[in-house]
């Protein structure tokens, strides 16, 4: 692409940085509205009971407690899917059974919320919690799925038998994958686990809810999709859609979590029952046991090759365990097997996966969703088969990885890709010539380890994937960009900005980003999938082409010259011919708006996109580790991600998805792991004394390689980078390892003790 | 119009009623933020003078002073005019000098503001204020037009000749005044004389503005035209348009005064001076000495009849008197003369105006503006032409009444008048037959009286009349109207859902209007000239259309018939053709956004409309007084306002329009005298125990009658209400008054002392 850009690949600084490092940015849990009730929520002890009774007479008592609601209360409101899965938004008329009350009269899991109340401060409404007593018959309780799946095992939810709540089969299955694992000249195959993952969102969980005098609803909230939300919201609440706001101020973090209703139905049931404003922020604790974290799965998997390294057949059964209830977890088996199964080119496909119910707090979306999973597995595999056939682990995936031209993970062509560019510019800032595949010795050894992934740019074409953009243009040449992308740390006001200013030929900084109001902003499916800056950035370019269009036939009229004689840049439209004739956009965009000839305009731009591409990230990861084989303990010295994102739009961003990536990719595979206790189904790991998630001081030397390369259809090149930084981590580490100590860890996290195992020595 | 309206003309509740009368509704007045600083404005007490020192320091060390700024603080900024009238939005590029500054080294009248603080609450900002310590130097001052305009009068402005800021032509002369006046068969004239009005909003001015971190400026403003505020506050503090954010909250009433600047220049300045957010609250008095209020004029007046009472002539000159800055105020002449000139039929007309500054208050817009002055002359003078050739007042009016298909009195072709029902209807309903020309005896006598008049509906052709609206539908079929008219208490809003909703086929509470907010709502020029029902309307109602062929569009593809079949009603589309064959508006909704073809879609219009047309509403005003011949005194016993005002979109928004005008009207006729004394130049009427405004229990028996005809160009028919509604009401009190005791008052407003006067017996 041989465009020139004036705007798009500047590191510029974002608009909400101010905001953000001077602490005025403004989260859900700093809005405060006179008259504001603090909400509380009881929760279950214990993974499976019935509510026999609730007796909230002593509560009630308590002055300064305005209300308390139980299930009985609750059960006026429509059941939804806390996913918001509950409606078509998957190609094929998947959904998810409306399986969850605003309260529930059985727990189905440590955590469940079983009653909540609203007092005027948050001492009160604390006190009065422990005032509410309530009898339980405790039930039987699976914590295992593949317990939970046996005959006799207690049944969690009714549309689900064998508590399968979904069985879930490979999208683009290919060939005949049984066959030729039986005629491949290598097989290497295994089973890997992975750990159920907390997002540990710097902000945890929180809704505000207020109903106006009209009987409108406003809910500030975190949701990622807004508009979903609202939606879900209406619907729960048995409103018209029009009579709900949703405002979605700075989120404090997300990686998937707030993809699903958190803090918002309790928080607005408090809210109609007392008639006040109603603010409910989850605890640290909560916020672990009480909302959806990243699915476990225990994968086998299968894999073949040729003599000569060509990967020639892929095998996967994935089991999951989803919790008591459904959310988005079963699509993350679905998003693992097409990314995992998808990645490296292969005739022979072939995966499914079950997805089980629980009783474990629930499962659902997280950054990779299930993409890390998967490639746990198959990238060791790939390096396992390579030592067996004698191939060095780059050149055997330099011979599998798709070219540009070949069919991309979800049967679209792929567009673009520089995978090769990743792995040949990230083995040299590891050193990998140097390193690799040396002699280690002594009691603590360093190797170097490598994965490669694949991941995608929006949803299309597996789920709805439609963006909303409209832009004004003011009378001075500056312009509104109103869209509803999520803000939870991703920049993403800023790509949208360059994006807008790039196409209209105006400066970054000329564009006020207008959103964060449902009442406001055209729909949006909201952020997810790695997809706001390739979708909802082809809907910004596309709203601000509409606009273009009208300012140069108003300019060429003005000018007297045709439009195709035009060209915009620095504020100033231009003849291609003769640059002597130019007129400013501001003297058109004021014309537009003050004009006498009968023609007024506020020009303005619109755009409906459903993106009918995906132009899948490519990556590759490096990792240097040093193992004490005394200790079992593993440390990252270096970590390099190569990353093929399309044309980086603001590198910066990109480098701190990417470095943001490195960190929870860490914790996933070496020290985060989510202990639910198997006799008692008590989460153990509810804070951070006991949730051991790296810090800053725990990061080694990290480099970031942005393969700056336009992709033909994202927005200036641009692909998606939301999730993919954190997806190649673990395996790379795990290849590290068998580098620097000759052991493989097929179970995350790794910890010391895993190490020492598996050296023999534990 | 045989065109059947579900939603239009019906009596809904206002979707911003229950707001109001619960006192949820939010002013400006109402704006707490924290840490807001307080306001207040050191105003002259002189008429004329020049600021020669001014000493802080007192004021400055008092604990809870932030900041004091003087003139010379406020010189980096840029001078403005308060009427927003430096741009050109008048045809033929009418503008007035930007001539005011935030804050101004010479005061040009009493109440002129020369300094500015804020301060961390009320008191201490009072207290601070009589602590600045300011010396003047008294110039010489011109308080009457007449005085002001003579060689050697202070010179107030620079640009000013002969203190004249603003002569004004008649803008659509006709024929031969002065040879037709010449040759009439009875020519009638007189000097009439119209008081300073002052509009008594409920809510004072008032703003608050907000510096957020980025170096956005927020103000909450009460401004009419937000969009022209919003370019002009950018202009004065050197800020692009897009760093400027205007909210218009609900407004307590304007009338016109809040079509200018008003308190937001100097709130913004304390805001920047103080990077903190400020609040100005102005009292009752600055409320009368600081803002624009009513021109008061001196007209002289000469009409020609033939014997027949056919109109054949009329002439005005004008002279008005601005006070010491522009603003609005020339303007109120041109139109005074276009709707007092234009009313009749008449082939001979001409006018002109001086527009004089003078040491006083400003004079600005204020409903009717300039049409209530000319027309308390014209009105008079025709009944006494009726008089002298003995023609009854309903009949020569009735003969020289403009019928549809004549010029209109913009130049335009006049699509609809249905006037002369407005006088048979109210004649009938005031008993005029019973109860006119009788002769009257004893102390207390009866009389009734009639005035009609023209007025507008929109600025077209003559100013700006550009409006934009912009609809968006939700998933189950109702809608966000995007749309910025300023809610003075017209009841805009209903007015427009019920246009949409109408136009969608849907119902008017299905429609949220969202409003308020310059960065969300597209250019609107604001709500003036009676034309928030017929411009916005209009805008709304083409928007509404382009929707609704979106909708049409894809209901005729679900249906598998052609669009054209289709119609709309009760959220239902269906077949003209074959009932049978629908679909909801909610599921055409639904599928457009939540679809797998490869075509989502968010339906939404959006129409920048410039209207081209102006349909003049028209109405007869009838009084019926009783005047106490001892006291002078005059009661209105009975006030009927009868009204072509198209089709009443709301007849319950179209009574509260005309009730009120009759109430402002009464207060014009008898009560109401903005004084200022001639000596000192103070102003002696600043608030409601100096000036009376009637109130409620002052009332008469009232009643309004709508002549509910459609007009061809207003959206489903209507026609602009906000202003004629008090226009009538001071001449039809006159002629009543000379009905019951056969004497004229021609100097407003008519007080007991004038009326004894003119018996001879004061």
């Amino acid at each position: 692409m041989s465009q020139k850009l004036s705007v798009v690949g500047k590191r510029i600084i974002q608009p909400d940085a101010a905001a953000k490092a001077t602490g005025n940015a403004i989260y859900v849990s700093d809005i405060t509205i006179p008259g504001m009730l603090i909400g509380k929520v009881l929760r279950s002890p214990y993974p499976h009971a019935r509510i026999k009774r609730i007796d909230k007479s002593k509560a009630e008592n308590l002055s300064g407690v305005e209300a308390i609601i139980t299930p009985e209360d609750t059960a006026q409101w429509q059941k939804f899917d806390r996913g918001l899965k509950d409606l078509p938004m998957i190609a094929g008329g998947y959904t998810v059974p409306a399986d969850e009350g605003v309260l529930n009269e059985r727990a189905r899991h440590f955590g469940d919320a079983i009653a909540a109340l609203a007092a005027i401060n948050e001492h009160i409404a604390e006190e009065a919690l422990e005032l509410i007593e309530v009898e339980y018959e405790e039930l039987p309780f699976a914590i295992d799925p593949e317990e939970a799946m046996k005959p006799g095992a207690p049944q969690i939810s009714d549309f689900a038998g064998r508590n399968i709540g979904k069985h879930m089969p490979y999208a683009f299955p290919e060939g005949d994958a049984d066959k030729a694992l039986g005629g491949a000249d290598c097989v290497v195959e295994g089973t890997f686990t992975t750990t159920k993952q907390e997002h540990c969102t710097a902000e945890t969980a929180a809704a505000v809810a207020r109903i106006d005098i009209s009987g409108r609803l406003i809910v500030w909230s975190q949701c990622q999709l807004p508009h979903l939300a609202r939606r879900e919201i209406a619907h729960i609440f048995n409103m018209p859609v029009h009579k709900v706001k949703m405002i979605t101020p700075f989120i404090g973090g997300s990686f998937g979590q707030r993809g699903s209703l958190c803090a918002e139905p309790i928080c607005i049931a408090l809210a109609l029952k007392t008639g006040k404003p109603v603010k409910l922020v989850y605890s640290r604790e909560e916020n672990f046991i009480a909302l959806e974290s990243r699915t476990g799965f225990k994968c086998n998997l299968k894999i073949g090759f040729n003599k000569d390294g060509t990967l020639t057949a892929i095998q996967v059964y994935m089991l999951g365990r989803l919790g008591g209830y459904m959310g988005c977890g079963p699509m993350a088996s679905a998003i693992g097997m097409i990314f995992g199964l998808g990645h490296y080119r292969c005739p022979n496909r072939a995966g499914e996966a079950d997805m089980v119910m629980t009783n474990t707090p629930v499962s659902g979306a997280f950054r990779g969703f299930g993409n890390p999973a998967i490639m746990w597995g198959i990238e060791q595999l790939v390096d396992e088969a390579a030592e067996r056939l004698n191939i060095d682990p780059l050149t055997i995936r330099l011979k599998n990885i798709k070219r540009a031209g070949e069919t991309a993970n979800m049967g679209l062509r792929l567009e673009s890709t520089y995978l090769e560019e990743c792995i040949k510019q990230g083995a040299e800032a590891i050193g990998w010539r140097e390193k690799w595949g040396k002699k280690k010795e002594g009691a603590i050894r360093r190797g170097v380890g490598l994965a490669t992934m694949t991941h995608c740019s929006g949803a299309a074409p597996l789920y709805l994937d439609h963006s909303n953009a409209f832009i004004k243009l003011n009378e001075d040449g500056t312009a509104d960009l109103v869209v509803h992308p999520a803000p939870v740390g991703q920049h993403i006001w800023g790509a949208l900005s360059q994006i807008a200013a790039e196409e209209l030929g105006i400066h970054a900084g000329d564009i006020n980003i207008v959103t964060g109001d449902t009442d406001v902003t055209l729909f949006e499916y909201g952020s997810d999938a790695s997809r706001s800056t390739y979708v909802i950035g082809n809907a910004t370019l596309m709203a601000a082409r509409n606009a273009k269009e009208q300012i140069l036939a108003r300019a060429a009229e003005m000018l007297d010259i045709s439009p195709e004689e035009l060209k915009i840049s620095d504020r100033k439209i231009s003849s291609r011919v003769d640059p002597k004739k130019s007129i400013s956009v501001a003297e058109v965009c004021y014309d537009a708006i003050y004009n006498f000839k009968g023609e007024c305009l506020n020009i303005s731009g619109k755009c409906s996109w459903e993106s009918k591409w995906n132009s899948p990230p490519t990556g590759a990861f490096f990792a240097e580790v040093e193992v004490n084989t005394e200790t079992g303990k593993v440390t990252v010295r270096r970590l390099v991600t190569a990353m093929d994102c399309g044309k980086a739009i603001n590198p910066m961003a990109v480098e701190g998805q990417l470095e943001g990536g490195m960190q929870q990719g860490i914790g996933y595979g070496l020290t985060e792991d989510y202990v639910i206790n198997k006799d008692t189904g008590v989460v153990e790991t509810d804070n951070y004394d006991s949730y051991k998630m790296p810090g800053i001081l725990d990061m080694p030397e990290t480099k970031v390689i942005i393969i700056d390369e336009p992709d033909p259809k994202g927005p200036f090149g641009a692909k998606g980078v939301g999730e993919p930084g954190m997806v190649g981590v673990a395996p790379a580490i795990a290849n590290a390892i068998y580098d620097a100590i000759g052991v493989r860890i097929r179970d995350l996290p790794i910890t010391p003790e895993k190490v020492l195992d598996a050296l023999g020595s534990g």
